[in-house]
């Protein structure tokens, strides 16, 4: 059995020597310890260790129990819905909170080294690749990160040194020598970047220079690779942050500093072709909204939960508005649990003999989410009023006042200590800078908004041309004659 | 084989005998030659005759090929998960706009009937009575209306000749005789009411006084019975409404003036109990909402196949806001596909044997709708513009002026006789007389849309309370300590 | 004295000769008796009625008592803010559904006529010939309909006979002789087109083609000049339709059949840069805002005026939603009101000497009001629920059920006659083909929706820089040492 | 002259004595020293300042220059908008984000001593003694803070030691001495409570019983009297946060531990009819929603202009959604402005001889802005994008990463500090823990929207009367025959 524990991934990950950089400060190594990574490791440590438990082992193993869930290749719609169920499980498990657990990019690596004969068709070796790596992270139980955006290009070349020498800003292919590629410039915006074993480096679809179409795994501290993490959320009082303090991803910008990229691990190479149609055909964007809209399920779970909780503590179940509040996030949650129901009901074995979800209802559902999740936020914010404003924190319930706040702040029957912890767990939610990242992470972690909808509108050209059509046929159809009136009808 | 065609229909139908009040006018027989109710007795013909088709057979008739399929009890999910289809075919052939469908009323006959346990609780004859008006509709291949809605009350007791006589405005039982009850008063909205064969009269759970408590059908020509029907929007033009010409369905006010209902006909009397769990217990609920949303998912289709249409002809599609309008509509209807796809995946079976649907997804998917079926018709409004105002009729085109409506009216590869058809048919779903009751139909079917949320509310207790603990379990389980900083972190 | 009444006007109108087409029938003349026509006309002689009015005059007519309202050029404030109030004044007469009353495009006419100057830059022989329209006008008291859109254009030109011989679809010059200008082709949409004494013929900028550029009066009966009507939404029955019946006033396809223009009545020449700033220069803009507002600010008294009523009627009251969507109405009225407010505070003297409202103000009003109107149509629609389908008409009353109605469908304290009035007066503002006319009318009356903010984006250039250019100065003076913490905050 | 100086201010509160809890510890004086106070307090001494530099002194002084304008009763139109032009002025100082600068609370009690006869009517003292409050108040130039909302009230009376001694929660007169009152309870939510120099209690018109009505104005350090503070969102790093370092007001819990108020110092004493007619009869709400309004025109011009900016630095101009998105912004704008200018414009003097704004507009406004500001931060963070997430600090532009971010992150014509400038400040407006209490702020500081509503809708009794009834009287004059038809029409 290749499965990992808590334990063991923490201590390869201790291990890890890549090259981050936090806040000013460069760190390699110890990540364990480390106040802004430690947390989020140890959450998903947690997830390893659920993996071995003997109530979850028949949902978060593999059939054949030789890997977690997250590297079994679905074939039936059974494997399809029992994955949807771990990931379920897993991220229940983190509040909903956590975008990035193991199973998110796993999937994809997981499907690509499924859909191996399509990346051979460029030739055999890059099949044999993904493969390889695809062998080696089930071996070890690994994790990645990925990325694949390119930083918003200026139109202008950029000459750091007046007008002499242009530098990369997207990475690209600045060499090849035969141990492999050399890249230079960077990507865009890698979430738990520098945290895991490896990076996927997914090709961009935006440029079609060949010198940005590549697609490759590396170790996280291969030589040259930098991650230049955003400022951290993470806080170190529980009580008053339940959930930034433990849950915390990090988002990175990627540096390929002239990194030397082994043709070993390289499973896309300067085809366009491959590039423009590697998410539809092997099933990975399809596999990567389900995770998606698995998680949100849960997430949308969890802010019904927190606002039925904040209703029945604040006593104001009764007015009708306020119940109208949660209905519409009880609505938002049994669409996106349709959505997902839409798209396993509808799924079809692909040309690589995967069960692939319907991608439809699963664009749908992303497409909803990015709107609707700032309204259940909203629908936080509305129902628990001025209380956001005046939470207490940890301290004041450690200083003498702790008994004016029972007297002031205490609910109808809970104690102001319990009432404010509810309170603060909303507020982490969605309200603190945790809180807001999670907003803008859903509204775009699939892209922008626009830009989603109208790969939506063209997504669903079959579907729209069978229903104009049948509107035109309709038409056609029509009797030219008057309808006949009776005499006494509106004489 | 008991089923009909839809020629046997319309001769039924044309000897029905029920007093219909119509703009003034009483009508009594002859309803298939009268202009307002011909047309949609025509559609409906149509519907029967589909049943006969042999393509159409496995999926419009019960297994057993001995009625239609609204008669038919599903036990299973595949016998549930053909009803829906066969709604479906049946809602498509009248563009989704006939709210009223044979199976909509025909769906609560049979699910009573196989709910007879439930009303043989209160007496052995209730559950037989309710069987019985099951077998003859099913011998004939029956159509009914229903109504269980009393009129809004006036607090005030109403005494049309002064101060002496009180008279009931909500239908009441007045009276019991060996033969049956009497009923005196009003019930609404009857969609088709006069044009069935039958009315089921079920009770309103508004009172409690048991004179209101009762259930029961009866033809629609029973003496005393009357229809006051709203001002008809059927017209004549096909081409210039070419929904309101065949798919006016009307609505009437239900006057019982002293009725005499036999007792072989209650199923249901003066029982609170009974009432009050009626629609939960014996799935009655679940399955018209099944109904509708399934009705709805295909008039999404027509509205997006509409609006897809209109894009086309007016060569609008390359605006990013033309498609972000577009892919709306193609939520929704992902959306309303997923609640139904929800609705059926957890169906189970009940105490009386029958395979209900889920009713969760389904309460969502009505109230989502009552909110959403506007939008989709103001995307439509967007999208035409001014097309709407400008719309030429059928007589201009047979006028002189035809070839300069062609020569300034016509899309860039239409006709403007094509392109007026087009526009003239989303006027009539959307803007005329008949579009507009669509619209309060959808906002207004299910009851109040503030109403319908608060149910929602309540019928979501159970999950609620579960996703509540598993926040109050997470609080709890909290560690208490702070998170340790290395030096190196905000020092 | 030059202003006309009621009487004198109609008999004026009796005697126009225009050619109107409507449903395929041609109207030379007698419109005053056309049912179709008739009920407008009268409604519109009810203003000019109410100008001779004793305590109207001071508001309706100039200061001097020569002409009324519509030809007053204002010169200061407080006569910029008495037309405003006589524009409400007339609105108010025709309960705020009229969208053309005189004063819409009479107010064009006088403005442009008090920009002389402007048009005279390209030859003196213009701005004569404007101020010779404008004179006329004031002499006759003549009415206007007006057109400045051009039909949507096919990329493809127009061959009706094959490839011989292309025509033109939009209006242009096709020839100059000495007498005039000759037109050939069409214009959208003239509201009233047919009824009016004179059609004044605005530029269109989305021609850069000269044979497009023309600016000119003429009247409704010239020669080869010919109005295709849509159909018509005007009905009999004022109880069932008491808007539809009274204030339909038509928009129609204006088409010039190789129309004469004599020089003498053209004001704009094939001249670009007069064309382009026609609008923004003469203020011309500005006062259509202004009349549209105003209008507007009327129509929006009169729905909050029809919702009180309902919710009295229904004694609904009570409830928090429905004081919530009233007052949701009360804000829009009082934002269009702010709207004009701010635009007559701000308002300057032009270079023509004109007290000029500031433009800004009205835009936001008129991009508000496309977008709210709606709403308000739903606070309606919502409101008052099921009772929108089920009204009965004139003919139920009349009928012997009339009784029934009354115990059936009375209110709390009004009888059903009273209340149907009300909710079918409410039907018709917003529901009937009358009431959706209205919402389209709202909708598009200055534009598409879309364009008209990126529009009001672009006038806003110098207020955003402004606010752009404060942000950058306060981030520049930004300190950028770090703020000193005591020792015993966050230790 | 009175009028105080930026130093003289600081000198004044850093010797102020009230008894503050912050996080747990306890402070007493100082504040202008503990980095959690000492910013902001330097904000509104630089406002003082202002008062003091000659180009602002017509406008920040009174117009007899013995007093700033705060302390200044409008008698006249001119004074009013004088006063919404200082209140501006010093809201932009503070880019719009400081909720309480000094006019505010200043403006209630300048007007509540204009009122003075108002509170004599219960007894000359009472007048006597809101005079002698803002004559004090006028000379040393004065700051307040106050508080007129109860705690959420527990339906249970509060028993801390079992069943034995109830103690109150919301504060309430327990004792009356001779010196004064004995106030025992809390009250909330004071914003800046204890860095004021006063602190102005206003009853609450939830409890009818007296021991709650009481109106008064004591020193912040009287004794007895606690703040206790929400936790600190100060921050320290002005680039990272602009806005948080500078402007962070506070609110606080104030709790009154058997405070005495002397007798000199109450103006309002157990009358119920006075209570209830504060707000209205002495124009003191008009007056703080006016204050109000003007600041959120200067904040909404503020969240313009970080927007354009924003569309500027990132060169996103061209797109159709973007020009929208600030189009609906400058919309709001406009809306806020109108609804000022219909609020001056329409100003009345009142019985006291105040010159009040009309107060309709001015609800509408705030109920206006209460849902759209959390449209305007939406606004911005569709705008933005990503952006908001990967916002580097100033730590990492202060460490050897910073050229690889000149690299990675600059704009098309900005550097990558300049923009990561701007980004920051956006989300310290909107996105930080700072940013998400200007949102609540917005929502919520007059009140509970929904229940804002409602007062709107009775507010509006008289003008909805109005609207009402001209209904009716169009809805009694309407003709009663039909319309005669032309016999070519419709045939």
């Amino acid at each position: 059995m290749a499965m990992t524990t808590g334990d063991k991934y923490l201590k390869r990950i201790a291990q890890l020597q890549s090259e981050v950089w936090l806040e000013g400060e460069c760190i390699r190594g110890g990540l364990t310890k480390h106040a802004a990574f430690r947390s989020v490791l140890q959450a998903k440590a947690k997830l390893y260790d659920m993996v071995q438990e003997p109530s979850h082992q028949s949902l978060l193993q593999s059939s054949d129990h030789t890997s977690n869930f997250t590297f079994e290749m679905p074939r039936t719609k059974e494997d399809l819905v029992k994955r949807g169920k771990a990931t379920r499980l897993w991220a229940n498990e983190a509040a909903g909170v956590l975008g990035r657990s193991p199973d998110y990019v796993n999937t994809i690596v997981t499907v690509l080294a499924a859909s191996k004969a399509y990346f051979s068709q460029a030739g055999v070796e890059y099949g044999e690749n993904i493969q390889g790596i695809y062998e080696r992270a089930v071996k070890h139980d690994y994790t990645f990160t990925h990325t694949f955006v390119n930083p918003p290009i200026s139109r202008k070349p950029y000459y750091p040194d007046g007008e002499n020498q242009e530098v990369p800003i997207a990475a690209k292919i600045i060499d090849e020598t035969e141990e492999g590629l050399v890249i230079d410039g960077a990507r865009l915006l890698a979430t738990q970047g520098g945290m895991t074993d490896e990076i996927l480096v997914l090709p961009s679809t935006a440029f079609v220079d060949s010198d940005y179409l590549y697609g490759f795994a590396i170790p996280s501290d291969t030589k040259g690779l930098r991650f230049l993490c955003r400022p951290s959320v993470c806080k170190t009082s529980v009580f008053d942050y339940p959930l930034s303090s433990q849950f915390e991803e990090g988002d990175a910008i990627v540096v390929f500093d002239h990194v030397l990229v082994p043709w070993s691990r390289v499973f896309l190479y300067r085809n366009e072709l491959l590039t423009s149609d590697l998410f539809s055909k092997t099933g990975a964007e399809a596999y990567m909204l389900y995770q998606a809209a698995n998680r949100q399920v849960v997430k949308t779970e969890w802010l019904l939960g927190l606002a039925q909780a904040l209703v029945d503590v604040m006593g104001i179940e009764q007015h009708q508005h306020v119940q109208g509040k949660i209905a519409e996030m009880i609505i938002a949650l049994e669409a996106m649990r349709g959505f997902v129901c839409s798209a396993e009901s509808q799924a079809q074995v692909n040309e690589f003999e995967l069960m692939v979800p319907k991608i439809e209802p699963l664009r749908a559902a992303v497409s909803y989410y990015q709107a609707t999740y700032p309204r259940l936020v909203e629908m936080l914010q509305l129902l628990g009023a001025s209380h956001f404003i005046a939470a207490p924190n940890e301290q004041d319930f450690a200083s003498p006042i702790a008994s004016q706040l029972e007297r002031f702040v205490r609910g109808e029957s809970t104690t102001a200590k319990e009432k404010t912890q509810l309170i603060r767990c909303i507020r982490d939610m969605t309200m603190t800078e945790f809180g807001i990242r999670q907003t803008l992470y859903e509204r775009y972690f699939f892209g922008d908004p626009i830009r989603v909808l109208s790969s939506l509108y063209h997504l669903y050209e079959p579907e729209k041309a069978a229903y104009r059509e049948r509107v035109e046929r309709f038409l056609k159809q029509l009797p030219h004659e008057k309808i006949q009136m009776d005499e006494s009808f509106r004489s």
